[in-house]
């Protein structure tokens, strides 16, 4: 399953603490048209609730893999196709470049070929993730760009991600991402509410990550926004 | 000239803010069998004094790689082989991670053909270099470990370079490297002086790098740790 992300369009973002959307089961999460389920979350998570999710979506036809947030929820499980862990390649914090990872690597025998790291660009600076990384969220086109080709050249990064979450990026710094990359794949995730938003990101944006949509507002939203991404890639080949 | 270092055994580090030592010339330096030159320093480094390295070393018959310690400092000669350039992984300070290479990608158009980097793990707490980059020395021979096959799986890096500077370090941790390491290589520097010196961590450093002993003591003493290194591969095989 190395690199299955190089074909996806969309992915749905799972967070084990919270509950879906009222008449919302899992099965209807995995029938969405996503093409991947990323099971993770920054608060509260335990390896329980992670377990949970993986048992409830195994059977169908959809990948699945974790995103641990930190060594002690990383369930090992032979129904997920793998790990995406991040790194964030903004942050103030070295422990969440380097640090946390080097615990993990170090108290656990990784799998490495099922083991991929996600290069985090963190852009808004009210989201949890910002602050808990200490993120420096002021970066121009530019800037991220720059990061971008760093992630990829240096640092043999295959996803770069841009992360917005909270609130609808500037599509002009998702476009100059895209443009520094050769042949990493770039995420983009944040403010993804419908067809059009979606749809104007994976104008740029390889992969398009919903998450709080999931929860709040349930599958049928999460349906708009599969199609708006893929409708994108359609239009983009 | 892509990953020539996986053939090397020794290199020599020259600082082109010192001088040789009295009675050596380049052309010495060049002759001492070593495999390559590595230029570069940390302080009052300037592109004149690099320039200067560069021109005496070009004619003869050893590798020549830039070890630029800040962007403002790289050279763009075509005698260079190529760009060798540090991220210090146990760094406390994110700049001597990815931040200044982030400014460096931003402002210059990078040739990625010829530019490599090293994930430095620094063990000395009194190398001026470990005060730089706010590095956290206090590793156990399993956290080396950890921090070198983290650089190799997840940050992609094609060296890893164990860093004493200025005192000789313990053996035991730069083998528990050299075992964590499938392809990457394992560069070794501090404290080498000598034929046993250089011997003793070449039986589990692939290059051993001299710096200070070019300056100080000259080539007669730098041929001495070539053999040293050499001899070790030879063993090892």
């Amino acid at each position: 399953m190395s690199e299955a992300w190089t074909d996806w369009d969309h992915i749905v973002k799972v967070d084990p603490d919270k509950e879906l959307a009222p008449g919302d089961s899992f099965e209807d999460v995995c029938r969405t048209g996503t093409d991947a389920l990323e099971i993770g979350g920054t608060l509260d998570m335990t390896e329980e609730k992670m377990q949970a999710v993986i048992d409830a979506c195994a059977k169908y036809d959809v990948a699945l893999y974790q995103e641990p947030s930190n060594p002690a929820v990383v369930v090992d499980d032979d129904a997920l196709d793998g790990y995406l862990v991040p790194t964030v390649f903004n942050a103030g914090d070295v422990s969440w470049v380097v640090g946390a990872h080097k615990e993990w690597v170090r108290l656990d025998e990784i799998d490495w070929d099922r083991t991929f790291t996600e290069a985090y660009i963190v852009l808004n600076p009210d989201a949890s993730v910002a602050e808990l990384t200490e993120a420096d969220c002021d970066q121009t086109a530019e800037d991220v760009a720059a990061y971008a080709e760093l992630a990829e050249h240096m640092f043999g990064q295959p996803i770069v991600y841009i992360e917005y979450s909270g609130t609808f990026g500037d599509p002009e710094k998702v476009k100059a991402a895209s443009e520094a990359l050769d042949e990493a794949t770039l995420f983009y995730g944040g403010g993804i509410h419908d067809y059009e938003s979606a749809n104007t990101m994976a104008q740029h944006a390889d992969v398009i990550v919903v998450g709080d949509l999931l929860h709040e507002e349930g599958c049928e939203a999460v349906e708009e926004t599969v199609e708006g991404a893929t409708d994108a890639t359609a239009q983009r080949i």
